[in-house]
């Protein structure tokens, strides 16, 4: 990088800025490349190459020449709001990069390696009691983090480490919307369990070549708007939406013959994610204005796709008639509603990975309610497994069978990512809220679905989201697109307002 | 990177070292990744991300730390030769890196950048006027860069930049060998065009569908010994070898369904390479040690088992039922004899890149010669078409029908690179020699091919050269192997005993 005598700081901020996110845009495409492509032999080697970007990138990101950049621009930009906005956003990646002390990055680095290695070790064995002291460990280290990172003045220690991956989330916002939308679910699932009907299952038990799903959910990601000169689709274990920016997104999904409804939702999911991606603007690549908000924001992209979309009665009148012929003879007599019908099964069960629309939710929000406790200290790791299989049978009416599908089924806090769980629900909240707005303001958009019309909704979520970047923060771009806070009514309604009749109510 | 106070100045300078390759690694990741799985839509972006990593790693390779550790390490390790080996190819390596002023690598990074575009734009439009003024600056600056580099005692400007590609080699050693071998293939040529008979053509004329061709290619990668768990097979444009290490091998091939032989050659061709690079000892991955020691050996690794294996009547009496059975109906009625022959077509023509096994090493003389005369001075751009049509008249008796298909046809020159050709020819050479050897010394071992049998061929190139990374220069590993120096009679040796049977002769 060379320093041009004519730069301004606020330029020379912004060339520094991009250089921290093109290291870590290198390291996306080798993590990328390391879940698809990489040759097992590779491993090894692999990690020692993403250590080093990973030092690299942290070098730059706390250069202290930032700091100075900081205060020279913030006056520069004072007039400009999406200058002013890109420099507030690069202070708060820049605090948060020089908060913790490089002996806890290491420290909490090192647990997470192992923690996750010795949770896989303890779920296949079904055994807490060998997880525990690793679990102990990572809450200890958690708590200490999240002193470092700073509380927030009235909020609490799990504040802290849930603003790294949703800012300004606060533990109780989150209860104040939860609450009652698990109450309200609760009794939801029981008037869908005692009522009349039940969708038909048919669908999901259609067995399907894996070939003939690939070229299905590759139409179909192509028509709702993923942009193939800028992106691609692969195969791998665990689903995911990678890439290094805008114009190069890599997404990937999976196939089982017998899953076919999974890997059309995967996939409808991760498109939700690449469109978001690819809709972020490239003039502002690798600075906070070309930036996703939140992982909150971030999954209200992915479930409106997967959901609002892609369970919509509308959708499958479009949808049926290619599914039907290029599916295979198990799908071939499948009616339009039985497809709408076997998308929209709803049924408690133990795994989160596996639920439902509804009951998703409920997995959240016992995993957010033992996170608070963890964090303040009301909880500690020898208790958890108990308290979880209370909460399973008290809110989803279930008997825990063991530990494996329960408290040790997730990967997360083997990680140590404590705050994180609750951006799947904050997701599925605006998501529904942004759903409901979007309706209004764009008539004729859902009927448009049944004939394969997706572009006025990429376009408005272009327009009011996407664009944007980083320039709002989640709840206050709520209010702008909404005109409301995050309340948990629009996806209530959602909810209630598919699944009663779903079920003959 | 952490410095250790108990690490000695040896394992100091290695760490070092390491990390200059491990961004390199990186890089060449990314380099097979555009080449072959990018969106097209990516191309602006990672060529910042490529920059970035070329200065990275140029600021790691010329720390000025090395240079003291250069001198503190070989005391400590005089009495290791391979640990002294591998300071002197880090010492030399360092050396290269740091004799370039930044400027001139600019420059020539910007001349090389856009000679290549307007190179394509001239060959396209048959019009080297386009070019000249761009092969004149690129002349300009290979001069330039050769006096930085520094010419050798009693060598010429040549030498300095063929070093960079081919450690030692000096133009007038070139000359030694290639002269001979000129004379003796301009004969062996017309010898062959009077011979009595031709090969059979009707393996060319095969239409073959390119799934079936890939399918093949593989089966042939496998059995050759590629070791898929630590490599891939990818198309691309240009076949090319690549990845990161020994252990992630990144290989790629092209299909045309008219084109099998060339699928089959250059995947063979690849494969060879590949085989080279997975077996570099991993126990010095990103040293010296661990790397392969130049172009010229590179490429008679390729060349061997594209051609003294893959060109063989032995290994067509095995290879000959697979084609039968894969390649469909165009191949399931030629005889082993019949593909034997259509891989053995030798044919003078314009091209390089299309040229026979015999024909190829004229084309690299001519450019050989040509390069001389530009860096002595007695040759500038202005008179390459005519000296080029000349050479090919006199060489190949062709004459050239224009530029496109003469003096325009490579991108090397374009991209400033001078010194590269011969080291194509050096690989035929040190190919022939070495399998001259291998034969002596492996006794059955051709015979073997035709059971498909080609580990006692890689187990001697592992243990007589693979194994050995850069510890011995080019010449004194065929001095070492061969107990000669580097002669042209093995190739024409070769050469003549295979296709004087093929013509009749």
């Amino acid at each position: 990088m060379t320093t041009t005598a004519t730069s301004s700081p606020y330029q020379r901020l912004i060339e520094l800025t991009q250089e921290g996110s093109l290291i870590g845009a290198t390291g996306s495409i080798l993590g990328w490349d390391h879940e698809t492509m990489m040759p097992e032999g590779g491993l090894e080697y692999r990690s020692r190459q993403m250590a080093q970007l990973a030092r690299l990138g942290h070098e730059m990101r706390t250069a202290s020449e930032i700091s100075d950049l900081l205060e020279s621009s913030a006056e520069e930009c004072a007039d400009d709001p999406a200058r002013s906005a890109n420099i507030r956003e690069i202070r708060r990646d820049y605090e948060q990069a020089t908060r913790l002390p490089s002996e806890l990055v290491e420290e909490f680095a090192r647990a997470s390696s192992i923690g996750q290695h010795e949770w896989a070790a303890a779920r296949k064995a079904d055994d807490f009691e060998h997880f525990r002291p690793h679990l102990e460990k990572l809450i200890e280290l958690n708590r200490r983090k999240a002193d470092c990172l700073g509380v927030p003045e009235g909020g609490e220690r799990w504040d802290a480490l849930a603003d790294t991956y949703e800012p300004g989330m606060r533990a109780a916002d989150v209860a104040e919307v939860f609450t009652p939308l698990r109450d309200s679910l609760a009794s939801l699932m029981a008037e869908l369990n005692d009522g009349p009907s039940t969708p038909s299952n048919r669908f999901n038990e259609a067995v399907v070549p894996i070939e003939s799903q690939e070229a299905f959910v590759r139409e179909v990601a192509r028509t709702l708007g993923f942009d193939f000169s800028r992106g691609r689709l692969d195969r791998s274990v665990h689903p995911f939406c990678g890439g290094s920016h805008c114009n190069d997104v890599r997404m990937t999904t999976r196939f089982q013959d017998t899953e076919v409804n999974d890997a059309l939702g995967s996939t409808m999911h991760e498109t939700g994610h690449g469109l978001y991606e690819q809709g972020l603007p490239f003039e502002h690549v690798g600075t906070p204005l070309g930036e996703a908000i939140s992982l909150g924001i971030h999954e209200s992209q992915s479930r409106m796709w997967e959901n609002q979309v892609g369970r919509s009665r509308e959708f499958w009148t479009w949808c049926g008639p290619i599914a039907r012929k290029m599916l295979g003879k198990d799908v071939a007599d499948l009616s339009d509603d039985e497809l709408y019908q076997g998308a929209n099964i709803v049924r408690p069960g133990f795994i989160r990975v596996e639920a439902d629309e509804a009951t998703y939710n409920l997995h959240i929000m016992i995993r957010f309610e033992l996170e608070r406790g963890m964090m303040s200290g009301d909880l500690e790791a020898r208790d958890i497994p108990s308290e979880w299989n209370r909460m399973y049978k008290s809110y989803l009416g279930l008997d825990v069978p063991n530990h494996a599908n329960g408290c040790l089924q997730d990967v997360h806090w083997s990680m140590g990512a404590i705050g994180y769980f609750p951006t799947y629900t904050l997701g599925n909240l605006y998501c529904a809220q942004f759903f409901e707005t979007a309706c209004e303001q764009v008539p004729g958009m859902v009927a448009g679905f049944e004939k394969g019309e997706f572009a006025p909704l990429l376009d408005w979520l272009r327009s009011n989201i996407h664009c944007h970047g980083r320039r709002y923060g989640a709840a206050e771009l709520c209010q702008r697109i909404t005109g409301k806070p995050l309340s948990a009514q629009p996806l209530l309604n959602y909810l209630e307002g598919k699944l009663r009749p779903l079920h003959g109510i």
